[in-house]
């Protein structure tokens, strides 16, 4: 063993932790050209040590004995890649009040426990860092620390769920909600249970994270305000293709003079942004600043071996930056407001489904007019029953599309409730390039 | 002045590094929250300090004595943002011998002097940070250096100038090399003389860092095998539109068996690639290894404000990582061969102007066959003086294909060169979908 061996724990040895430890033993040599020191794994805390493992660590190592790890003064760094919020919660807590840096990849701890978490480093005066909480092996946590800095982040855009993303590609081909859930399933990109994922859930935790990083005020995944996929349909994805956009499950956090809106919505996508671009299972987030107008970075947002490679890009960038380095501990530093939801600002797409007769479009014009919302795009299709309008509607304040909105449906003429999608486009819709 | 200030100097006061003063000075609290310190300019060498300047110092900072920053034990990081290799480069090296951290945004210096200055400050121990060198405001060396050190990086494929992907861009809407190239000098994205961007050179630069840093083996310019945009026809753009591919100015950084290629490329590239989406003078670049399958970094890929925004970066980095922190100075540990530019595999799309009569495709599918290279797509149009065959080819080595092709060129059918460009898309020609 050589004297530059730093040694570190993990609290957990699944997908993720045997990962952990076959990069770090695989890689060694990189690492340490990175920072000088070697990171080798002396503890891992398991339930049954005698349990089969795909991957198994040196012998010892396994143990079932929390304190081992907490009370040995050589650990440097623990890796919590165990999941849920307990015991991971209370351990990584004792580790932190112990004076024990903790690299975490657990986006429902960080996302929900986050402030007693960082209050809990800070006292201390040891590093947690969680960069797999979010997009797995994309570092969108480093960069929007330690790169840009000076940027005043203003805006993240973000597709921070692969499952989503993927059954909304696949409805592009043609295929409807339930196929194209059951073959994400069967691909293993989605669970049995696909609540967390459809609901918009788990990008509410992951964007709660963002926001709180990007913006420096605590933001809960209750706080934000999240629309799932389940009520997308393909006739959104025909509209949105006869626009030239595409439909993507976009999370959005945005700073509103000095407030903020935390948001998860189906949107239609032009097809010029860069998040259109994004297919399949993979995550892409959109960093829009001062000093670098945007920056978005695009990956695979889920896997072991990529969440692995995350969490010791994590434990080396600590011992990469102890002493007077990089404080990662006071990423809130400020509280505030949240917008009025329906002050938020954006253009939106529409859709109705109405009788095709004449006045029809002057009525919901004129609804439109009464609440100061102007239409930039319309398509109006037939249907079986009437008419079908696909509406593209300049930028306007949430609030009053809606209440045009209402009133549209209270018509005799609708047949159905409107929906209303957000648009993300930053040409402008009425433009004629996106940059 | 709080007594946590740490002075810095600026080599250069122009478009990049008054920014550089002005982001320091207006984004101090941001930076003390990161690092806890304040970054302040105390000087900054210039050759006339009394020229009118958009944004000024504070007084006194100006100077015109190099040595004044070289020899002030107080000055604890210098950022070069004069550009050009002399002086710059002798005062970089002075500077790193005299035990000073440097940042340099100085892609030519950096890519051509590398060696010489990353020996200095490895010999000085400081270190020597580049992040604006590359992409401005995209942070490609930071995730490569810190965040993917586990990931085996084998492939760096990188849109790396937004002069000819604006062009680029241009031309699928359609405008001809010379007025694509007219509106880019008339918005500013080209220079009076383009050369450096229309030839690839300034993308050689650039892809010889990015290989220096992912493989950690020196890439100079020279040793990059660079062709630019200047043959570049609206008919490449209308055969890639046919094959649902665009055309792309495409650096690529390839680890092949533990032998390096680094060329630069038009290129035909897949519309669902990530590449293929990056429009007007953006850039983006891939990073594909085996824990992360691949991550792309998108953004402006040039700016005052953008690369002054990396360059403050970088300063925090070198201070907020002072100490036990990253080594920034080794990147080079290795001495790779280089592939030999015909072992280079590739998909490739060639393009033939032959007559158009009986036996001719015949003929070109015959001197194809017996260089083993195999007809992936083709597409036949009339043309005035015959017809022209789109030819997608399967992978194969670049030096068969350029056989084939001579003996293709040689035919009595054949009216001129045929062009061959590289296919980008990891789909396999004859795949599905992308991903």
């Amino acid at each position: 063993m050589s004297t530059v061996d730093v040694p570190v724990a993990l609290l957990g040895y699944g997908t993720v932790g045997s990962a952990v430890d076959r990069l770090l033993r695989e890689n060694a040599d990189e690492i340490e050209r990175a920072i000088g020191h070697r990171l080798r794994v002396v503890r891992a805390l398991v339930r049954d040590p005698a349990r089969e493992r795909g991957f198994w660590p040196e012998p010892g190592v396994l143990t079932t004995d929390f304190a081992a790890i907490r009370d040995d003064p050589q650990v440097a760094v623990v890796a919590e890649v165990m999941g849920g919020l307990e015991p991971a919660g209370p351990y990584v807590l004792e580790l932190l009040r112990a004076g024990k840096p903790v690299v975490s990849a657990n986006k429902q701890l960080v996302a929900r426990r986050g402030a007693e978490l960082f209050a809990a480093a800070s006292a201390a005066g040891v590093q947690l860092r969680f960069e797999a909480s979010v997009c797995a092996a994309i570092p969108v946590i480093k960069v929007l620390r330690e790169s840009l800095v000076v940027t005043n982040v203003h805006r993240v855009l973000g597709i921070v769920n692969g499952t989503t993303n993927f059954i909304l590609t696949e409805m592009e081909g043609g295929r409807s909600y339930a196929e194209a859930l059951a073959e994400a399933q069967r691909l293993g990109y989605a669970e049995a249970d696909p609540t967390d994922d459809v609901t918009g859930a788990d990008a509410a935790a992951k964007m709660a994270i963002l926001a709180t990083v990007a913006f420096g005020s605590r933001v809960t995944p209750e706080e934000v305000d999240a629309v799932g996929i389940e009520e997308v349909s393909l006739a959104h994805h025909e509209a949105a293709r006869e626009l030239e956009m595409a439909v993507r499950l976009v999370g959005s956090a945005t700073l509103v003079d000095g407030r903020l809106d935390v948001r998860v919505r189906p949107s239609l996508v032009d097809r010029h942004h860069p998040l259109a671009a994004v297919e399949g299972p993979f995550n892409a987030v959109m960093l829009q600043g001062d000093a670098i107008r945007e920056i978005t970075l695009e990956g695979p947002g889920a896997g072991g071996v990529e969440t692995a490679s995350a969490v010791v890009a994590d434990m080396v960038s600590v011992i990469g930056t102890t002493g007077n380095g990089f404080l990662q501990n006071d990423a809130c530093w400020r509280t505030l407001e949240r917008l009025p939801p329906g002050e938020f600002r954006s253009p939106f797409y529409a859709h109705f489904e109405v009788d095709d007769r004449p006045g029809v479009l002057a009525h919901v014009a004129k609804r439109l007019a009464a609440h100061e919302v102007s239409v930039a795009r319309l398509i109006q299709v037939p249907t079986d029953a009437g008419a079908a309008l696909h509406v593209v509607l300049h930028e306007a304040p949430e609030g009053q599309v809606k209440a045009a909105l209402a009133e549209i449906a209270a018509l005799p003429e609708a047949h159905a409730r409107p929906t209303v999608l957000p648009v993300v486009s930053d040409r402008g819709v009425a433009g004629l390039g996106w940059r």
